[in-house]
């Protein structure tokens, strides 16, 4: 069956890196019988912060507004704004999402942790009891596919940036992984700014290359809900911290205390 | 001295947890003889993305915008929009600052995150030489003062959302530390919304309790940029790991392959 990618790219410059990033991945998976959608949230101009416009008609509560409680009330009544039915709308016919940007400090930049913000509402794509590996989005895919400022050595275990692993858990298992998300090994684009032009082709010609088998990837591992306690505490049961360290490995967030577990947010199967 | 102290604060709502925090933070510190300016982010409609429009006239590549490289430029010639210009000044007379605010999405709210893009620009805020503990502002202290919607046992090393000392590491050393701040132990607020209103207020009266020292109080240790390899590969020195292992202790990101020290990132001096 035909499948569905959206590709949520945020760079400002058609000339740029990412511009051409974005662009492999749709002649790629338009290749392989995807029909493909993009929000190129810089030409859309994506509206970023979380403000009672997003709702149609009245707020509930208008002298302490809640952004999650009035989005959820404003999902449940069809109020919410156009511009997020609309990513809404691309997001649940998703089979894959990848998100194309460049690094800003450590993280996505804000129009795209807007889209984050505005479009993750509660109701829609997450609540109380469905999230994590028990997720709304569990039977999506969604991959990060970034441009660094700073070389990979900077973000080693040892790298004054720190590990790569732990600036993307937040990303990873606190976004995508909570709504559910397969997350896909991210694409890591290192410093194509300060590398020489072949370097960057061939950074290119590898992103083209994993594009082709991308819908068949493993995604990476995270400890299933049923491994917590979800009563109350919402942490390992104690016969679940021995299986995650022998069985199913640890992760840079669950880590129980342990060494991180090399590359766990960077490769499958580790 | 008179202190100057600034508050960056990301509510919608005056009738929020977060007002209160803000409420208490500018009473305490001008009954403390602090001058203190408030940025209410959603209150000023704070602009989120990083956009030519940042720049007062002519960019220098349309065709290929870089938003560091153009906005570096515009600094050194005064073509920096209006309001970055302002947060700027705001950011260079502070001897400490707030940043008070909802976690969203383990990290701040894009209006924050826009405000992080935006004033702290390449040359103003940082270069290839100044960063870390070489970095512009290492007389200004910075402090992360938030609300969650989790309780704390889920942001633990063996919680679901995984230990909140990876969740910070981002946002203290990759943007604060980068660019110089001493970062204080973080302000963190658990789950309010589902706390009992004495429950509330005693997490008030602790942060007012708090904010009586808060301009005496030791910084998170982050190991000084001479223990790194700052010709080439921004990597600790042989010599600095042993150092850093016994001496100085670990931090969340550059862990050296070895267990995370607890709090690192949530109290000065572990």
């Amino acid at each position: 069956m035909e499948k569905k990618v959206l590709i949520v790219y945020a760079h400002q410059s058609a000339g740029s890196f990412s511009a051409a990033a974005k662009e492999a991945a749709v002649e790629v998976l338009k290749s392989k019988d995807c029909s493909v959608e993009v929000s190129d949230l810089y030409a859309m101009k994506f509206k970023a912060t979380a403000t009672a416009e997003d709702i149609t008609g009245e707020v509930k509560n208008s002298e302490h507004f809640r952004y999650a409680e009035e989005t959820k009330l404003a999902w449940d009544e069809g109020r919410l704004s156009a511009d997020i039915t609309e990513e809404q709308r691309k997001l649940q016919e998703a089979d894959l999402i990848i998100f194309q940007f460049p690094m800003y400090w450590f993280t996505v930049p804000a129009i795209l942790k807007g889209w984050f913000d505005r479009v993750l509402t509660l109701g829609f794509a997450y609540t109380k009891e469905k999230r994590y590996s028990n997720g709304i989005f569990k039977k999506t895919k969604a991959l990060l596919s970034f441009t660094t400022g700073s070389q990979e050595t900077m973000f080693s275990p040892t790298g004054i940036n720190g590990d790569m692993n732990v600036t993307l858990w937040p990303l990873q298992n606190g976004i995508l992984h909570y709504c559910g998300f397969q997350v896909l090994a991210p694409q890591i684009f290192w410093a194509p700014a300060d590398a020489a032009p072949e370097d960057r082709s061939a950074m290119l010609a590898a992103w083209n290359t994993r594009l082709q088998g991308l819908l068949d990837e493993k995604p990476l591992f995270y400890a299933p809900m049923d491994c917590f306690d979800c009563e109350k505490s919402f942490q390992l049961k104690p016969e679940s911290v021995e299986k995650c360290v022998k069985e199913f490995g640890l992760t840079a967030g669950t880590h129980c205390g342990k060494p991180l577990p090399p590359n766990n947010q960077m490769k499958a199967g580790v």
